[in-house]
C-alpha cells in the first residue's frame, strides 16, 4: 500500500469517526485509530482547513477548573447531501448534514400501485431542488443517495425488480441524477440494505459486526451485516431473506411466483387475511388496527400474530443458525408486529437454534423507526466524502 | 497504519501469492500487488534470505532464445506443516510443504461412535509425532491446524458440541498441542468452514468472492465464503446451514432435537431410510449402493435421491436467495448424492431463487475430494506465516 493511499484513509476514518460518533477528543481518536497524537493533530488540522471539522471546548465544561481539551467535532449545516427514499408508501427527501442530522425534508403520500418512473422521479426531484435552494448560501452538498423498495444493481442505481410498483430494469439512479441537475450522480441501495446500515450505523446496533435487520412493508426485505460489512454477494442481490421458503407445502402463493416464501407468510397480506380482514384493505393502518384489536384482547387478532410469529421464528431461528448474529432488528411493519409475535418467535428460537449459536444473540425493534432507510440513504450520499474527504471536496466545489 | 506493520503485511502477501499460486514472476507480483518492482525485489530477496523462497529459471524454459526471466516459487520440502482431520470415518494426520503438497501422511478408520477425547487425541498425537519423526532433518515444523466435525470456540480450539461423538465443551486443540509435546498450539477448525476455504483456496472456487460449500457426511455442516471471508458470525457458530428449518411440519426428527432441518431430510439416515436399506445399515459405502443401485436404473433408490434431492434444493435455492453466491459447491458424501438430486436442486433453483440472483451461480462438486478438510486444516496452520512470515519463522526456530 502507497503512503498516499495509507493517508487519504487516515484523514477519511477520523472524519468517519466524528460524522458518526459524535464529537471527540483528539486523544480518543489517536486511541480508535491506533496512531499518534501528533499524526491525529495534522489530520485534524487539514479536516479543519478544509471546513469539515471545528475544535472547539466540549459542551457542558462550564465552570470546571483548567482549560478544558478541545474535542473535534462536525462543522454543522455546511457540508450536507441530499437523501431520498423510495418507500412502499410513501415518497421522502431530505437535506442531512455532515454528522447526521436531518436539517430539512419533503414528503408525499404514495400510491401504491401505478407510480411509473417519470412520476417517482419527478416528485422526487422537485423535493430535491426545493430542498438545495433553501440550503444555506454558502452550503455545499456533497453527495446524493437513495434508498428504494426493490432490488438494485450495484454501481449504477439501476432498479432490477421493484416487485410492488412493477418496475424491471429501470434506470432510476441515473434518471433522478438527470432530473436533480446538480452534477452529482445518485447511488441507489435497497431499502433493506440501507436500513440495515442505517441501525449499524446510527441505530439499534451501533459497536455490531454481525446482524440482522429485517424489514417489513407489503413483503418482507432484509439487510445482513456480516463482519462489519453488508453481504452484498456476487452481484449484489444478496440478503433475500424474504424469498426463504418457510412452508413447502400448502404455503401462500408469493409475489415472486413461488409459494410458501417468509414474506407471503408473514407479509401485510398474510397478516390481514388470518385476522380476517377484507381483501380490499391495505396498508399501515390496516396492520395496525390488527395490532390494536389484539392488545385488547380480540382473539382472532391475537391468534392472527401467533401465526404470524410461528412462521417469523421459522424464518429468523434459520437466519440465526446461518449467521450468528448479535441482534436480529425489526424494521418497517414489523416493529408493528413483532411484539405480538415475539412469544412465538422465541419458541422457534429456543427449539430450532443450535445452543452456542443463541448464547448472546437480542431481538430488538428498529430504533430509526421509519427513517432507517432515508438515514442509510445519507449515509450512502456521505460514502464518497469518508473515503476521500479533500478529494470529493475539491471536486464538488469544481463542479459548482 | 503504520510503515512497519505494512511492511510486515506485504511479505506476508507475497509469500501468500507464491503459496496459493504456484511460482510467478516479479513482474507478475507488482501487478497482483500493486507494487513497483523494485519493492517486489526487496521483499523477495527478505522471504529468500529466511529460506521460504526461491528465484529459478520457469520450468520448461529450456532452449528458449535469451536468458529466462526467473520466477518465485517456495521452496519445497523445507518449511511444513502438520494438518490434522477428525471426521466422522476417518482420523488423518499430514505432512503438509509451504506450496500446500501434501508429503506423508497417516490414516486410521474411526468407529462411528464411543470416541472419546483421550482416544482421539492419542491416535492423532501419535501420527503426528511420527510425521515429525520423519520429515527432514533441517526441514522445520511453522505451525498446525486441525479440522473438527463439530462446533468449535474459535481462539481456543475447544469443541463446544460434537454431535456424532457426543463431545460437549472438550478442550480438543489444547489436549492435541500437548501430547503432541512440539510446543505449537493447534488451532482446530469446524471441517465444513475448512472444507470451503480450502475450495475457495485450492479447489473448485478459486478466485471467488462468494461461494458456498455444503459439506455432508452423517448430517450437513456449512462453510460460506462473504466478500472473500468466512462468515463466522458473532462467536464462530454461524454457517449452521444443516439445521435450516426446510420441513416444518411432518419433518424427520433431527439430532439437534429439532425437526425438519436440512441434514434431517438429507443426510446419510434419511437417504438410507428413503431407499429402504435396513436401521443398521450406514456409513459412505452403503451410500455408495444407493447411488449406484439408481444408477443401475433400481426405481426405489432413484426416487430417493428424487427426494433428497427436492429437500436439498428447497435449502440451496434458500441460501442463493440470501447469499447471491458466484458458486455452490457440493462436498462430503454430497459430492456421491448431488449427480443423480441435479434435477430437483436445479427445478428449486429455478422455481425459488429470483432471476437476478441465480443469473451467475454455478453448481460444482468439490474439487479436493475427501482432502477439501484436510487442506483447510493445513491452511489454518500456515495462517501465522503467511500473516508475519519472518517473526513466525524467528519464533519456531527459537523453540526448536
Amino acid at each position: 500500500m502507497a503512503q498516499e493511499q495509507i493517508h487519504r484513509h487516515n484523514v477519511g476514518t477520523l472524519l468517519r469517526h466524528v460524522h458518526l460518533g459524535g464529537s471527540m477528543s483528539r486523544a480518543e481518536l489517536a486511541e480508535r485509530m491506533g496512531l499518534n497524537r501528533s499524526t491525529i493533530m495534522a489530520l485534524t488540522a487539514e479536516l479543519s482547513a478544509a471546513g469539515l471539522v471545528r475544535e472547539e471546548p466540549p459542551t457542558g465544561s462550564f465552570g470546571s477548573a483548567g482549560r478544558p481539551s478541545l474535542v473535534v467535532r462536525v462543522r454543522p449545516n455546511w457540508a450536507y447531501v441530499l437523501a431520498f427514499d423510495v418507500a412502499v408508501d410513501r415518497l421522502v427527501a431530505a437535506r442531512v448534514g455532515l454528522g447526521g442530522a436531518v436539517l430539512d425534508r419533503r414528503e408525499a403520500v404514495r400510491a401504491r400501485a401505478g407510480a411509473d418512473l417519470d412520476h417517482v422521479v419527478e416528485v422526487l426531484a422537485r423535493f430535491g431542488r426545493q430542498l438545495h435552494e433553501a440550503a444555506p448560501a454558502d452550503s455545499v452538498c456533497v453527495g446524493i443517495g437513495a434508498s428504494y423498495c426493490g432490488m438494485i444493481r450495484p454501481g449504477d442505481g439501476m432498479v432490477r425488480f421493484g416487485p410492488d410498483m412493477g418496475w424491471v430494469d429501470q434506470a432510476f439512479g441515473a434518471e433522478l441524477s438527470r432530473r436533480l441537475g446538480l452534477g452529482i450522480p445518485v447511488p441507489v441501495g435497497n431499502e433493506a440494505h440501507l436500513g440495515a446500515l442505517a441501525e449499524q450505523h446510527r441505530g439499534a446496533g451501533v459497536g455490531l459486526q454481525n446482524l440482522l435487520y429485517l424489514h417489513g412493508d407489503v413483503g418482507v426485505g432484509g439487510g445482513i451485516i456480516v463482519g462489519g460489512k453488508l453481504l452484498d454477494g456476487d452481484g449484489g442481490y444478496g440478503c433475500e431473506l424474504g424469498h426463504m421458503v418457510v412452508n413447502p407445502y400448502n404455503g401462500r402463493p408469493c409475489g415472486c411466483g413461488s409459494h410458501g416464501c417468509l414474506e407471503a407468510e408473514v407479509g401485510e397480506r398474510a397478516l390481514l387475511d388470518a385476522a380476517g380482514r377484507p381483501a380490499e384493505t391495505w396498508g399501515r393502518d390496516a396492520l395496525r388496527a390488527v395490532v390494536d384489536d389484539a392488545d385488547r384482547g380480540d382473539e382472532t387478532a391475537r391468534e392472527a400474530l401467533r401465526r404470524i410469529g410461528d412462521w417469523l421464528g421459522i424464518g429468523v431461528a434459520n437466519l440465526i443458525n446461518l449467521f450468528n448474529p448479535g441482534m436480529v432488528i425489526f424494521g418497517g411493519m414489523l416493529r408493528d408486529v413483532y411484539p405480538g409475535a415475539a412469544p412465538q418467535v422465541r419458541h422457534r428460537i429456543a427449539t430450532n437454534v443450535l445452543p452456542v449459536a443463541r448464547e448472546r444473540v437480542r431481538l430488538r425493534t428498529s430504533a430509526l423507526g421509519d427513517d432507517s432507510t432515508l438515514v442509510g440513504a445519507a449515509e450512502l450520499g456521505f460514502a464518497d466524502l469518508m473515503a476521500d474527504p479533500l478529494a470529493t471536496l475539491a471536486g464538488t466545489k469544481a463542479s459548482a
